[in-house]
């Protein structure tokens, strides 16, 4: 990702994009995986190595990987809660917003501890369609492999 | 909690909630018990299994129960550090302010490596008291337990 | 740190802060130290016990700190990533701004599984410098040696 200039942040957008990103994780945390994926554009790309270390591309192939992931953790028996912190949020002149953020992924297997997975880092492109934000292109790094 | 049609949520409320649960937790986590609780309605309620597994309600129960919460830690030496994340603001029709959040609760015992408690998530309907947020009901669920 | 008599946040205040320490953090997490030390006044004050008993004052000795910080990390084959929450930002009538948050220094050696290394509390006065805001006076305390 390829930062511009930097500008100031209108204080809407920045409030916007914390709200997006609460709703966005919900959906998919609380295996909601067809609204989950409805906040994604039809032509999102989304890499996540090295589970997802080619981009999938396109909604129909994210809600296929979506429901293989929930079908996994259902047979696991485990929950996850992704928590985003430190969300640099950089809106381009091309009307995308820019935004890189920490996640902490937090598991939780039913009866023992919740425990730190593992710390990421997620560079999103959001776009706007209809007024509502969207998820354009997704890379999710984590340190413990990066 | 049942959810409304989602409404944009006005900016200014998105920041407000954010700064009142900052201050909310720094007080319950810093052992002001008073302070905290003028953080809730009079006729709060409060549920949060397993250890209250019945709703506790009003400001003098929240009272003793955070007064013998802060005991138990005196006792036992450790500190809680709530840390909220994903916050989901939703303002409704009648006036309340729906809050889903997550919260990873931090536990240190004096000298001791700090460790994750528990993960987990807290429904919030706040209400608007001279104008001040105040929270009126509140449910937490733990993942290990929920 | 004093606080004075509570004033309802700007809202544009709040956002600005939040994206002020996003990127301060992402300076710093990434190495980038220069620019992180640009995130400071030229007379800040930084103390963070037990490592940094002493206050460190002034950028030359910041810029110091942080390049053999960055060294020691870089040796043990670590990563840290702060992850802040529970920010509450007072607006001072100085000018100053104070902001209190909670920290979690997550630690990943790479190939082994991250981990919590430290919950800590840091309280900063902000001033604004042409326009943005710097870092005048930080104080970390850690929950396991405080």
């Amino acid at each position: 990702m390829v930062a511009s200039i930097e500008q100031p942040v209108p204080t809407a957008v920045y409030a916007e994009v914390q709200q997006f990103y609460a709703r966005h994780i919900h959906l998919l945390d609380d295996g909601h995986v067809t609204e989950a994926v409805d906040t994604f554009t039809e032509d999102a790309s989304f890499l996540s190595p090295p589970k997802i270390s080619e981009p999938v591309r396109g909604k129909e192939d994210l809600l296929a990987g979506f429901h293989a992931a929930e079908r996994t953790l259902a047979q696991s028996g485990e929950r996850y809660r992704r928590c985003y912190t430190m969300m640099a949020v950089q809106p381009q002149e091309d009307g995308t917003v820019h935004v890189r953020s920490y996640v902490q992924v937090i598991v939780t297997r039913h009866g023992e501890v919740s425990r730190l997975h593992a710390m990421c880092v997620c560079e999103d492109v959001l776009v706007r369609q209809n007024g509502e934000l969207k998820i354009y292109d997704r890379v999710v790094t984590r340190d413990d492999v990066a």
